[in-house]
């Protein structure tokens, strides 16, 4: 009963419901389940919860689960697993598919290797329409969906392909090499997958054929796995702009906690220096209590305004929006931008000190010192990522700590240095 | 010899060129193009550099440019030109080709109606594969590129449809009906593009059929549009969690900054709200300097804390991980990483106060402070972007500034408060 209820129910949905509910009720729900468990299912689940649920599939289970999968969902079930369980897995597959597989793995994490699949349709130029219907008709192994025929030579190098939908409308005797489209692109196996989905963006490609280091095809890429990997680098650079690792929701407390602990002990650092620059003013503070009243408010815009550049100029980043033929003049905008938001600003909060503490001095300084962050701010929120990028760091990862380190110390520095010199 | 040289581009990469270059440099390149301009570059540019293009381009290269795309790119094209150059862009088209964008039209923004397109390929389920193959080998106006048949019924509403890889693998005698998938997708046409791209990304599809409210076969959405919209969405939370608004790098100074504006006017709003609360311990201050150098700490984490909760729960609501369902788990465990991280961070930054201030009451109001801001900022960074779903208002927009607004007001009034209680 359980099984014809999620009959109509797509894989990923079916996982989805498996994340969301108590590890209690998973177990129960596996367990009424038995052989009759979907390889799909188990490709759509997040991997942490993936992990351990192979963890305690019996092997015959596991057998018959992967039947279906393809060779790249197949990498992408075993690449994150332990040693052990990986040797499992491979144990459970038959042997052709197994060399596959452990041909997939030779290639680097997150590149296009890994990626592919390796069920492909291919044919020579001088095939007909006519030959490539004939061939498919009486080919049983055909992967389970694929939209081009790759056109390859002798040599296997692919030197063409042609979309399934101009196969279709064409007449039988009509040569492939009339109709195959040699403006394609070809991924190389090395490259990141990063840079894949990029590449099925930019040119709204369906699939795109893979080659090795000497040109020849082996494997193909689809859609569907580069919008997933799209998805998924969308959802780091956020994270790691945010300060928050790749955990998951199925995650359990301790997990959790200790997944947030290193971010927020480098945000600690970050904070006690701000703090070491405020104490060097300890005696303007104690004549002057305002200033540590008004002081977080120019820290806390720079901070803002910096955290504004930093997320453009990394998104930019990602998009190949912003390269080395337009860095300068990014450059120049943002900090002109910091200049005329921190004019502006500067006269609000002039107004603002000047109102509620009755000091024209002070709202000079307030505003002198909101008009150095908010400039400092510009500069380092796209100067910082450009300069990780030229480094080789993911310009998401480090930037942010760095970014707010500025504007904070800056702005404390700024506020408080003025008013030790102008108000006391 | 321009022409010749951007040939093998693609237009995509193209309009990167146009984006990147100088607005002296984009007219002059203009000007060489004439009416080899291509309608392709113009709709893979950036809005608002388009708006600007299309402004400038004379009516005849306009005529050209938009002959050989399909209707959802026009749709796209106009949608966000003013009434005035939109009249002009829909003038320049064929009347049918008009009609059917201007119907398009009708359908809210960001619908799955502004993102199909007309053109696609239908037949009954009494034809055999042999009828489709003829049907499409006959057709000369048949889409630029499709991946599936879409079986309609005599209503026109779709009852199934057949991959382009199954239709090519099946003889020439078999029944569509026979080879047909009734598991399929449909999208309704007033859908948001924010679920039609998660429906691309959940089911893998490639291309799906859209219906109107009798069922009726209206358009197709294919997968390319779908990844661009995913993208677009990815990007939309990544800039409203962080502030900044739908800006782009070939906006002017003027423009950015005008952008940036509202979002660093609410952060003054909200730092001016803290100072507030800082100034109601004035006195406390004043006794006890270091209270002052101490207490951006407790902010700062607490605001670090609220924005990583923050950052996992808007990116699990978008992905429809965080649903009613687990959401009282999620709270849960919210509280508890709170609690937790409030601790350790509690023991490590009571120490850093006893060593530097050398009193042990310091240290221990600093951590009683650390661990009420963690647990608070916990709670804010998960129940804000919930409760904000909940009201139908976008949880990446608003949550931002609500949670640091808590931590920080939290973090001062805790911090001062414990210490004006028990330190003086
Ligand atoms: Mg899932
Ligand atoms: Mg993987
Ligand atoms: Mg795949
Ligand atoms: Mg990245
Ligand atoms: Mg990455
Ligand atoms: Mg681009
Ligand atoms: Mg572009
Ligand atoms: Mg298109
Ligand atoms: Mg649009
Ligand atoms: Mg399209
Ligand atoms: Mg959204
Ligand atoms: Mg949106
Ligand atoms: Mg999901």
């Amino acid at each position: 009963r359980l099984i014809e209820l999620l009959a109509p129910l797509h894989s990923a949905d079916i996982a989805d419901v498996l994340e969301q509910i108590s590890g209690a009720e998973r177990e129960a729900l596996l367990g009424l389940w038995g052989t009759e468990f979907d390889g799909d299912v188990l490709s759509e689940l997040d991997e942490n919860l993936r992990a351990d649920l192979i963890e305690t599939l019996p092997a015959d289970v596991m057998s018959s689960a992967l039947k279906d999968l393809e060779s790249d969902d197949v990498v992408d079930l075993v690449e994150d697993l332990e040693q052990l369980q990986q040797t499992r897995v491979l144990d459970a597959l038959e042997q052709a598919d197994r060399v596959v597989v452990e041909q997939s793995l030779q290639y680097p994490e997150e590149s296009a290797g890994r990626l592919m699949q390796r069920e492909l349709v291919m044919a020579p130029a001088h095939w007909t329409v006519g030959d490539a219907i004939d061939h498919l008709r009486s080919e049983n192994d055909l992967p389970y969906r694929f939209y081009v025929v790759v056109i390859v030579d002798p040599k296997m190098q692919p030197i063409g392909k042609v979309a399934l939908s101009d196969l279709m409308s064409s007449p039988r005797d009509t040569m492939l090499a009339t109709i195959m489209d040699e403006h394609f692109h070809v991924i190389p196996v090395t490259q990141t997958q990063e840079d894949v989905a990029y590449a099925f963006n930019q040119y709204h490609m369906v699939s795109a054929p893979v080659v090795d280091e000497e040109g020849r095809l082996v494997g193909v890429i689809t859609i569907d796995d580069a919008m997933l990997v799209l998805d998924e680098e969308a959802e780091e650079d956020l994270r790691l702009l945010n300060g928050v690792g790749d955990e998951s929701l199925t995650d359990s407390v301790l997990d959790t906690t200790r997944q947030r602990f290193p971010w927020l002990g480098v945000n600690l650092i970050t904070a006690v220096l701000a703090s070491v620059v405020i104490s060097q003013f300890s005696d303007t503070i104690e004549a002057i209590v305002a200033l540590a009243v008004l002081m977080p408010i120019v820290a806390s815009m720079g901070g803002n305004a910096g955290t504004q550049t930093l997320t453009v100029a990394v998104r930019a980043l990602a998009t190949k929006d912003l390269t080395a033929s337009n860095a300068m003049r990014v450059i120049r905008r943002e900090v002109m931008v910091g200049l005329l938001n921190g004019l502006v600003f500067a006269v609000i909060i002039g107004v603002v000190g000047v109102v509620w503490f009755g000091s024209a001095m002070l709202g000079v300084v307030l505003g002198l010192a909101m008009i150095a962050n908010l400039l400092i701010a510009g500069m380092a929120g796209i100067l910082i990522p450009i300069t990780l990028t030229k480094l080789k760091i993911d310009p998401a990862l480090a930037s942010g700590a760095f970014v707010t380190t500025v504007t904070d110390v800056v702005g404390f520095f700024a506020f408080l240095g003025l008013a030790a010199v102008m108000l006391t």
